[in-house]
């Protein structure tokens, strides 16, 4: 690594009005990303109008790939269709294409890299996949978890907020509430059921297995990211009443046996990862902390009373368009600075 | 079983005012209970107060130990600190006690019954005990899969309505969510934390080996109910921002093979329970179906990916206020009738 200043790089964001897009601005400033322009894409529709920035007021371009070629960097906030359609072409024209879609995540020439575990991984891939966001969240903890004790299973309940369905997402939780409370109708549009006051089994498709693809995500990025290809991952994802941390009641089992004690010493030097594990104090994750930070919480660390000595239970907690999004795609792009 | 009507009994509920004791007297009445006389009892603070109910108006009495004893069945929904005092003398006095609290539940010598499981447990006891509400809404699942199929390990993950606080809790839920949508200060009393689009991964208070009672009372509650003294159960137990259906994510390992077709065919015979799977439809057990109702929603049944052809993934749903609580208690009440 050199020690002086990585030169500045031209970033473009695609998608830059929706929450990840957002996100992603805000980000690479809070971490003083060594930004030299942005370029800020979105559809026809936003094209033109001004948006107030860290980086100062910035106009919003419609999407061109010519025009986003020119870039050093590109951080894709779109749909899978989307990506699938533009990244190729993007990355062939020399740029890094972060993509936050699940289009090129199960590709094997794809890297798909959560920096604080495979950063090994990313090699000079100009096509990077970004993941899953409870994959993302989950594996900060899971990582370090598997190099101290290996991992034999892991089992996954999520407890997910409504950004994992954009600003739209958001939105309806508040709005659709505030009617509920008010005694007027609630309607739902984003999702399949009313959320407030309410919890949904489903996060996208069902498969035909009877898992949702959200669900699948977490088997198959898990055993992706962290180079187990046979893991057996098991996950209910739920959607939940909250704007935008996503909470996880995880069980492992491990290889080598595990204390709580033992666990916590690993996970406290974990990059990415903060340990909110004094529960007699009422100190654990929660959304209402978790949201607007970097690191994942990481709590409730006990032994399992499934795999005895070889297991664990354990919750977390992490910022769904940060860890799960924004800043693990800032995370990659400063991968590439080194 | 005789053919002929069951003569009235006279009884008594003390902890009416409370949101379970109020449900009480809804599902008597619900569930056409042979009631010859309605004592309704109180704190000193409520005694005298008039309310209606679907057996007219009632006036509240003030809880005094004799007069209760003059009754046949007597519904506690109080604190097991209260229960320990009472509950031994009025059903040395005669009545069958009926108690919510946890005050008994692990005494040998007392029954812990869900009727649809074990109803064969309760004997000729004159105190019987009322599960833990995420326990009681679990086992009408897990009674007729173990007897299927065999239960060798359940790993639960809850999603718990804030009614588990009582009326109080529901309260704090809908008043607190007003006032963070209206930018009012969020201020808790009843929870550790705030609930208003947050969750709080705490119910009751940590025991020594780092799970809360509410997660031990799992293990421990269904152990008892299903009479696998050493049944590998464990519990992550979490309040989200919901009314009064209690959610849980179940993983089973089970002795026999099973499949998901199957465990559906085994629950749609089960009593006490609906099958709501039919997810390409959006149909599985969620809060805003299940409040209100008697039955408990299983769904989302699957074969688990982690324990193959000897396992399943499920999500149940229960009125917390009902199968997990008032309900169970009448249906306790109905054994005695026979």
């Amino acid at each position: 690594m050199s020690t002086s200043s990585p030169s500045p790089r031209r970033v473009a964001i695609v998608g830059a009005t929706g929450a990840v897009g957002r996100e992603m601005v805000d980000v690479l400033h809070r971490r003083s990303f060594p930004v030299a322009e942005l370029g800020l894409f979105a559809s026809e529709r936003s094209a033109g109008r001004t948006v107030e920035t860290p980086f100062g007021e910035k106009t919003l371009v419609a999407f061109d790939v010519e025009k986003v070629k020119g870039y050093d960097i590109v951080l894709l906030a779109v749909s899978g269709d989307f990506a699938k359609e533009h990244a190729p072409a993007i990355a062939a024209g020399g740029a890094l294409v972060i993509d936050n879609s699940s289009a090129f995540r199960y590709d094997d020439n794809v890297p798909l890299i959560v920096p604080e575990i495979n950063a090994h991984a990313m090699g000079d891939a100009k096509l990077v996949a970004n993941p899953n966001c409870t994959t993302a969240i989950a594996v900060v903890a899971l990582g370090p978890l598997h190099k101290a004790f290996g991992l034999r299973r892991v089992i996954v309940s999520t407890y997910q907020a409504t950004s994992g369905a954009g600003a739209e997402g958001m939105a309806e939780l508040e709005e659709q509430t505030r009617n509920q409370l008010d005694g007027k109708p609630v309607v739902n549009s984003v999702f399949r059921h009313p959320i407030p006051f309410n919890l949904i089994p489903q996060i996208d498709a069902f498969q035909e297995n009877g898992y949702t693809k959200e669900e699948m995500k977490v088997t198959w990025e898990t055993r992706k990211i962290l180079e187990i290809p046979d893991l057996p991952v098991s996950c209910t994802a739920v959607r939940i009443p909250t704007y935008r941390a996503h909470s996880e009641a995880i069980t492992v089992e491990t290889l080598s046996p595990v204390t709580p004690d033992a666990a916590r010493a690993v996970l406290a030097d974990a990059p990415g990862v903060v340990v909110k594990d004094v529960p007699a104090d009422g100190v654990y994750p929660m959304p209402l902390n978790a949201t607007g930070q970097f690191d994942v919480e990481v709590g409730r660390i006990r032994t399992s009373l499934i795999f005895g000595d070889h297991g664990l239970d354990l919750f977390v907690c992490g910022d769904q368009l940060l860890k799960g999004a924004a800043l693990n795609a800032v995370q990659i792009a400063e991968l590439s600075l080194n």
